[in-house]
């Protein structure tokens, strides 16, 4: 019996983190995405309770009053968050979770980890990163279709994040797709084999 | 710069850890073995300094004396032991090394290290055991070579081994010999990754 985890995966804006965390649902059969809550209209073709819950803008912030997200934010003016209900559901389960979030957020998970033992025994938080700040520029210009002033928004965002990486526990400084890939399996793979997180009946 | 790590690998005897060990090495560029001391003669093609440091039975003990040893035992009247210097040079080198060593040898190595920072911070402890004791048992016998009187005290040595796997920091229940590699593998490839052992500089 092994007890499941939290793969949190962070990184500045622009690093590729939803890259590597598509990757890691498709490689691990035990992992899976929270549900989040959002308070954005669906798009044609999602599900409520399945790509996220929608929530009136009360509802979400009621939810908010009762402490019941592991972490939210606004973007854009619509509400994003993480219900700690359904983390917790999923390592009921026995299931590992996959949380891809951004360092703001990623610093409120550790925090509310801290005072759940479930959580906090289940949380690996990894960080990616471009190995520049200039690989990091040539990434955001890459996608050709920000402004200037957008991308220099941007940039100085990921140039403080980028120096939060110390308060994670794995530092992964990015190079090709597959080879991110294979490291983050390798820090899963390993947390999956740690002491404390397993246990042994050897029997007769 | 990444701070190099000891990857120290443990197990019930039998249970295949040289193995591993080999494995280890052939598929890692970064890491070394120790060349470790003994009183036993040197075998046909053996040289002095690369397959064993060859000692003296008083020049071991001095060394004893002098608590030059991160571990040592004596087994069948010859002993056997790792210099801590040995490992420092390494390690001051940027080398990682690894240690094969038994489960009473990985609970002295791990007190040396509790003493000096810079061993501490590099030791990563990985025990390997098979699935159930029937299991080791049978690979006991696989070996044909054994009596039953041999087969017995060896299966009660590991038994009592492999109770102590809690003192590790990972613990790998052995299944294929490629299966078993690739999982310590991830553990060394997750440890060279952590935070703790890696500096970031993004530059501009």
């Amino acid at each position: 019996m092994r007890s499941p985890l939290i793969l949190l995966i962070s990184a500045p804006s622009g690093a590729g983190k939803t890259t590597v965390a598509d990757g890691m649902i498709a490689a691990t059969p035990s992992l899976r995405r929270v549900v989040t809550c959002t308070t954005r209209p669906p798009r044609a073709g999602e599900v409520d309770g399945r790509d996220y819950h929608f929530l009136e803008v009360a509802e979400f912030a009621a939810r908010v009053e009762r402490d019941e997200f592991l972490e939210h934010a606004t973007v854009y003016g619509k509400s994003y968050g993480t219900l700690k209900r359904s983390v917790v559901a999923l390592l009921e389960e026995g299931q590992d979770v996959l949380l891809n979030i951004d360092v703001q957020g990623a610093a409120r998970v550790r925090e509310e980890a801290r005072r759940d033992p479930l959580l906090d025994r289940a949380l690996v938080t990894v960080f990616l990163t471009p190995p520049t700040l200039g690989e990091l520029e040539r990434r955001l210009r890459g996608r050709g279709s920000d402004s200037e002033e957008v991308i220099r928004r941007r940039l100085e965002a990921a140039r403080s994040e980028a120096a939060r990486w110390r308060e994670f526990d794995y530092l992964l400084v990015s190079a090709t797709r597959e080879q991110d890939l294979a490291r983050m399996q390798a820090i899963f793979t390993a947390e999956t084999l740690r002491r404390d997180r397993n246990d042994l009946h050897l029997g007769e």
